[in-house]
């Protein structure tokens, strides 16, 4: 500390300044032409110093890493390393992610992998603890996860607290697990679609202090006012930061951020990351210098990550020079005052998982009857789904005129364990799509329009140790996931290309744009309105099974 | 907690619903028409709920109890229970206290007296410990606290952290002994009067997070940008409000606090507390909803208190019902929901401490010598001091044409070691001033026309177990102050009284206004620019002592 001190009065010299800053202050909105000097990968301080190396910023414009509130790395279907090397190019160099999916996959040794993997990587990296795993009752997964099981994470270094609390009807009753999990935690994260009046009161009095599920700026606008920090999202298929936009104003962006939640590595790669919804956010109206504090400042106060958030005395060097343009651009990434270069590829390894059960058969995906039959709709750009019901005959299955499919969720851990539902809005003509990510047990999930497909999709899945498959006849497109049937271990520029080539070829089928995104989620228990576990269809408002047939044709 | 969820739910009634409040919330800046409930002295929510006991508020302007980010309670001169029972009666009721007053005269044990004093009063007070006892080391006082003697109160109840680090030379020196107390404690206050560029950029990095001692808005601005926190001050003669309020926006606003520091029990009764702050600071222009957020919710995320803040669910039921005209009023205070009344006095004791010295001798106050004389000048509003040099003879003292008089500090815990100087700007044309208030060791500081009234000034004090007085010839007038020399046990009106009265003789003698005020800082050796100790002066600027003549005359 006595060299930082001393730096910082000028005594020694720096290791670095950086000379000709516009630089963007997070604490008041403005941008001053400012030297600043970094020691030891600290920023010292801004003004006139003198350094061992110097570099010329030519008056070009640097605001502080930025930082994605909340993150599913497992969701972009790269491993950290490659999530990491991906996002620093975007600008960012913190992240909170929550080891959701590896946990719900391969419990406490998921976590564990997770935490082992971030030492050395480009981008600073947080987790919220899971605290829902399993997700629902109505999930059976690879885990389940007690408070003194995550207790035992409490205070290791980089985990700020208990993450995304999607238990809503389990803080309500007071279930004891989950009471036990909010009382071993100081910081938790909320998780509450559409939750409004007394019931968010009461989750709010629980102690959960942010929400990144707000569907309407009403439903934002009440959140805030009852002390939430608010994640605008915009995810590959949670697109809520238009609808969010109006909420930022000088006086609530400290309690506001940006989170991606769940993004695959092609939106990652094509439009960024926490770079993208600060474009958005300014397209859709919002002073950048408000979306630049919500990228940097803001959730570092969420999360009481107090040596980041702004460069500024004491602060770790971490910050992004921008391109020149009027359009919101990241030229270069600076991690404890080093630009960052994406180094060469390292194959990592990863947690020992595999996939053992018998594909299904035939007679496991029958449906059978005719009625009112609950069917799961998909909303565009938003992992809430629609209900409707409609009048029908099994034998009207598939019904590809009017956009309603089989849809199928076989337990990967368990033999022999499926429940079949039916979903509209997937788009498919022909063919089936499978995916070993599915919300939140990882169970696998397909949706398709022959059950011969779905099941050559399933076994391709299983064959391949997981992945996301689409099956079309005789021909097929794969991204393997080998990595606990969620991530890959290729580099992010094959991961790329590989799920590039497979949307095409769903596209091929019908299928609407991002269908395995949209897929994944069919089976997420906590997100309204209805869902389909391994054990048929959930109707999460009301948070009971229920049948697929509510009335049976007489 | 079962009991709370199930209240906010609407299960079970709440104890109190208020109706129709019109209520302000420090989020969004926004005021909303709601009723609110509270159960077990906490807000379950807004909304419509159902209480046992139900309070129509008729369309009444709410805000959450107000925080006041940094005072000494020891300088309004009354013992905690006094002080709380008049801050509450003004909408405090949050105090965010250092008690470095009387640890300077009492160390630890004064510490403690005031921790167990806080019990049962309307007013919840959290105490940073005091950092630099003594505050320099030029002050003996009756105590010296080290990082082991503060680190057995780290991490009790109510204990946010490291009180106001003013020892500025020592940190950026890097004082071992500085450097251990800095290490010890997460959460420091600063105390860092003009300091600027560089050095301050060392002081931020080294862990000072927040500031009250800005003169000028651009000194602030400064501060503000590079991270700290600051508190704009107004105090009976430490007035910055109006310089810095152009700092507060709503983008900066969360970065704001008020403090009150120092305040004479006439100050507190006649203008209030935050309550005035927030008067005086919509009366130079700030937003009111600005000066609002600035008096709740800021200093609460400042110091971490997530309780508190705001009337939204989980936070303890603090408020206050304002009055309808367009200035702003405290009409009723509200402490866990129910409306505070000043029960009745109760005489508490105080911690053991008697001032045994013998008073200074006449030889003692000599001043020898003619030439280049460096006096203390007092600037009206501001504890900061100016330096005069003037060229005279020690004879000439008294000089009551040019209002230069003696000023005197004997130390208070040891027989005869008094230091000697002069001052400019009290005013007095005849009689003496002392004092047992004497920044920051607490010696006597006594300061006036005649030598003879000056000993019998300092003896009336060593008589009455300190206090302030003021001897006019065989007139006199006195406040005891038999807590340590620094506070009353008497009621808040009687002190007020007192004081006023006192006031009302000094004018007589020709004083300034608050003179006692001026004359307890004129000893602080930590803030710029020229202070006299119990060996004479200092020159702060310099951190040195400095001779009374500079150039003596041939």
């Amino acid at each position: 500390m006595s060299t930082l001190v001393r730096a910082a009065r000028g005594e020694l010299p720096s290791d670095v300044v950086f000379r000709n800053a516009e630089l963007f202050n997070p604490y008041t909105l403005t941008w001053d032409s400012v030297d600043f000097a970094v020691k030891h990968g600290v920023v010292v301080g801004t003004g006139s110093y003198t350094g061992i190396r110097e570099v010329d910023l030519g008056g070009k414009r640097v605001i502080p890493g930025m930082v994605d509130a909340h993150v599913h790395i497992e969701s972009s279907l790269l491993a950290p390393g490659e999530f990491a090397r991906l996002a620093a190019l975007h600008g960012t160099t913190t992240v909170v992610a929550d080891p959701h999916e590896i946990a719900n996959v391969c419990g406490t040794a998921g976590i564990e992998y997770m935490i082992s993997e971030r030492d050395g990587l480009p981008v600073d990296i947080f987790f919220m603890l899971p605290s829902c795993v399993p997700a629902s009752p109505f999930d059976q997964g690879g885990a389940v996860l007690s408070a003194s099981d995550l207790a035992v994470f409490k205070g290791r270094p980089g985990i700020p607290g208990l993450g995304e609390m999607m238990n809503v009807p389990g803080v309500l009753s007071m279930d004891p697990g989950v009471w036990e999990k909010i009382r071993t935690f100081s910081r938790i994260d909320g998780h509450a679609p559409l939750l409004s009046g007394k019931d968010l009161n009461a989750y709010i009095l629980a102690g959960m202090e942010s929400d990144h599920e707000c569907l309407s700026l009403e439903e934002a606008t009440e959140k805030l006012k009852k002390g939430m920090y608010i994640f605008l999202r915009e995810g590959s298929t949670e697109k809520n930061l238009q609808e969010l936009c109006p909420l930022v104003t000088p006086a609530t962006s400290f309690r506001c951020a940006f989170a991606t939640d769940d993004r695959h590595v092609d939106m990652l790669v094509e439009c960024g990351q926490i770079d993208d919804c600060v474009r958005k956010a300014v397209s859709f109206g919002v002073e950048p210098e408000l979306a630049l504090r919500m990228a940097t400042l803001s959730p570092c106060l969420r999360f009481g990550l107090g040596d980041r958030g702004a460069v500024a005395p004491g602060k770790i060097a971490d910050f992004c020079v921008l391109g020149d343009g009027e359009v919101f651009t990241v030229m270069k990434t600076f991690r404890r005052g080093r630009e960052i270069h994406p180094g060469p590829f390292v194959r990592r390894s990863c947690i020992s998982h595999s996939i053992r059960i018998a594909p299904p058969i035939p007679e496991m995906l029958e449906i059978k009857g005719s009625g009112d039959a609950q069917i799961i709709s998909v909303i565009p750009g938003q992992i809430l789904t629609g209900k409707i019901v409609m009048n029908l005959d099994a034998g009207d299955i598939p019904d590809t005129s009017r956009d309603i499919l089989k849809v199928v969720v076989c337990n990967r851990y368990r033999d022999h364990v499926c429940g079949t539902g039916l979903v509209h809005g997937l788009g498919l003509q022909h063919g089936a799509l499978a995916s070993s990510v599915a919300h939140d047990a990882h169970n696998i999930v397909a949706a398709g329009v022959s059950d011969k497909d779905i099941i050559q999709a399933i076994r391709m899945l299983i064959e391949s140790g997981g992945g996301l498959v689409a099956v079309d006849g005789g021909a097929a497109a794969l991204v393997p996931l080998e990595c606990a049937g969620l991530m890959s271990l290729d580099t992010y520029q094959e991961v790329y290309n590989q799920l590039r080539a497979l949307n095409a070829f769903a596209e091929g089928m019908g299928s609407v744009q991002d269908p395995f995104m949209y897929l994944s989620f069919l089976s997420l228990s906590v997100i309204p309105h209805l869902r389909i576990s391994d054990h048929g269809l959930v109707d999460v408002d009301r948070f009971v099974r229920t049948p697929l047939f509510i009335n049976m044709n007489k």
